[in-house]
């Protein structure tokens, strides 16, 4: 918009009250970052939320600050991205933090937590109960800074290609499961698996893995996942609602001036909603599918109680001593459960009981 | 931060791939505006949301673009802030939409809706289901430009003098209740009254209601509510996901350069995960005071089955009539509940379904 256009434009702002200041000559220099996905192109949704991000500071800075990303395996290995950004080969990454939790079990409370929180309590834990503090305490010895962006919400326990009827069917199952999920699940016998959403499909086709979780309808049909495996089980015990995270090497975040600094912390956090909506909309659409264009392939079933129950008491003790790990990993696995049992009771009558009231 | 020492940090992100193009002279005017808020200074929760986008946008934008903010009854009665925008009073507003169901029953479907969609659905449904470009065809006679920004998530059912046992007890009583939720309780015999969140206490106090409700324990405890009636009802049957909202004027919000138009529209999505979450901490801490500290005041207890089954069918009815009375209501009302039917079964096996597997 030319200046002249927008100073008649905004006369109705002025006759309104808004007073247009002197303008104010500014430079101010371009900034070119590289961000390195942990996904593939293919998902519209995981991937999709760091092109949102792109495309939103651009437009918020008429320009001056532009993110070119990049997918998983173009530039980094979807697993290396917190070392790219570490080691400033790239300024940023988008990820599930929780695929880090190898080399130290913090990672996992800034992603998913097997019966841990849900989207909305992982984000009051973030953003206000002290959670961001404290991940950025642990991440500056990787020399990086994160935000919360987006969200899967509640995911489907995953596909299966036989049917899960007591504890003893988990037995011998090699399953891709992500984060800490595979740790409860190998008690039971499960050999878990770290691979990386585009190679699910044929390792799960090829006999390589017998089952495999991702994250709900949409994206594990665009994986192809419902043409491999007959049980898709629920409810998502391992991912109550998976927090990704754009991470930023902290010299480069340090160095933005404030006002690009805000910028990206606001496109963060609206991505988080932008994202968790998205997901919310596609996989409800994606499940009407599976139920009806695809009926007689695929059965939707809970998982039953027995099963969850062992798997309930056995995460919440693998869980505990994985946190005894690190002195870090102790204090924020203190944080997460005093958090989690404090939101827990209003859930109860809140959200939980208002789902019950209409879902009951 | 000066541009010597801008430069000198940006070093890091230059050898990791960053390219600092020469400067460009920019100028832009800096703009000022004036936000009228429905809601008093004294819940940092629903008022604060709007004083949370004034000083992110001024700080995304180093100061060129400010938002003054006045609660409600400062410069524009509460109810009277969406006039106020319509005749560019102020350039914006902050507040609940369905305070004005009464000029035209659609304002109600951008906010809350008995028994309809939660926090989570009611954004998906604006931002990925097509309600965000319904809502704003709407408002285009009020010369209005909306934005959801703040959610206070799932509220309590409300404060009541005397025990609700049966419909009955609801019979001749005079109840605060926000938005179309006063409809079916009045065909029950309820006699619905709007009141400003700040004159809610005096009025029960006084006895000229008998019940009241606002949003949950954290807000309704600053309003002093459980200093005046005893039995705190739960689920929020009346107002699942209550989103309030960003409301700007269209010419002010058009005359905007593009970027300043990005940087509002990434900060009222931001205060939507920001003030959800910001309310989960707060009444979780909220719910455990009224539960410990004021034990001995305050019961806190379901609303009968067979009270919520009744609501629950007249409200189905009652919402339908109304949104009879404007096409636009009708056109709306219909996306709606085809959206809460498409994303109920989906959260029957995500959400719900883990809400009752960590509560149940």
């Amino acid at each position: 918009m030319k200046r002249r256009s927008f100073l008649k434009k905004a006369a109705v702002g002025l006759a309104a009250g808004t007073v247009a200041a002197p303008a104010i000559a500014q430079s101010q220099p371009t900034v070119s970052w590289r961000l390195a996905s942990s996904f593939p192109k293919s998902l519209d949704t995981i991937f999709g939320a760091a092109e949102v991000i792109s495309k939103r500071v651009a437009a918020a800075t008429n320009g001056k600050f532009t993110i070119k990303v990049f997918a998983g395996g173009e530039i980094v290995p979807p697993f290396s991205v917190v070392d790219a950004v570490q080691n400033a080969t790239v300024e940023c990454c988008h990820t599930a933090p929780y695929y880090f939790f190898g080399k130290d079990p913090t990672f996992a409370f800034a992603c998913a937590i097997p019966f841990g929180m849900n989207a909305r309590q992982q984000n009051a834990w973030m953003y206000h109960g002290g959670g961001a503090d404290l991940m950025r305490e642990f991440l500056k010895e990787y020399n990086i800074i994160n935000f919360p962006a987006g969200n899967t919400g509640a995911q489907m326990g995953g596909w299966f290609r036989k049917e899960i009827k007591t504890v003893n069917d988990l037995k011998g199952l090699k399953m891709r499961i992500g984060g800490t999920a595979g740790l409860p699940l190998a008690k039971l016998g499960v050999v878990p698996q770290q691979i990386p959403g585009g190679d699910i499909y044929p390792a799960l086709e090829k006999g390589t893995i017998d089952a495999a979780e991702w994250v709900g309808p949409y994206d594990d049909m665009k994986l192809n996942l419902h043409n491999t495996a007959r049980y898709y089980y629920y409810p998502g015990w391992h991912e109550p609602g998976t927090t990704n995270e754009f991470s930023f090497n902290k010299k480069a975040y340090d160095a933005l001036p404030v006002d690009l600094r805000r910028t990206l912390d606001h496109a963060a956090a609206a991505v988080s909603v932008y994202g968790l909506t998205d997901y919310h909309a596609k996989n409800a659409i994606a499940l009407e599918r599976l139920k009806t264009e695809f009926k007689a392939k695929v059965e939707i079933i809970a998982l039953p109680g027995p099963v969850l129950r062992d798997l309930k008491k056995i995460a919440g003790d693998v869980i505990r001593e994985e946190s005894e790990k690190t002195p870090m990993a102790r204090k924020i696995h203190a944080s997460y459960t005093k958090f989690q049992a404090l939101v827990g009771p209003w859930d109860r009558v809140a959200e939980g009981a208002y789902h019950q009231l209409v879902e009951g």
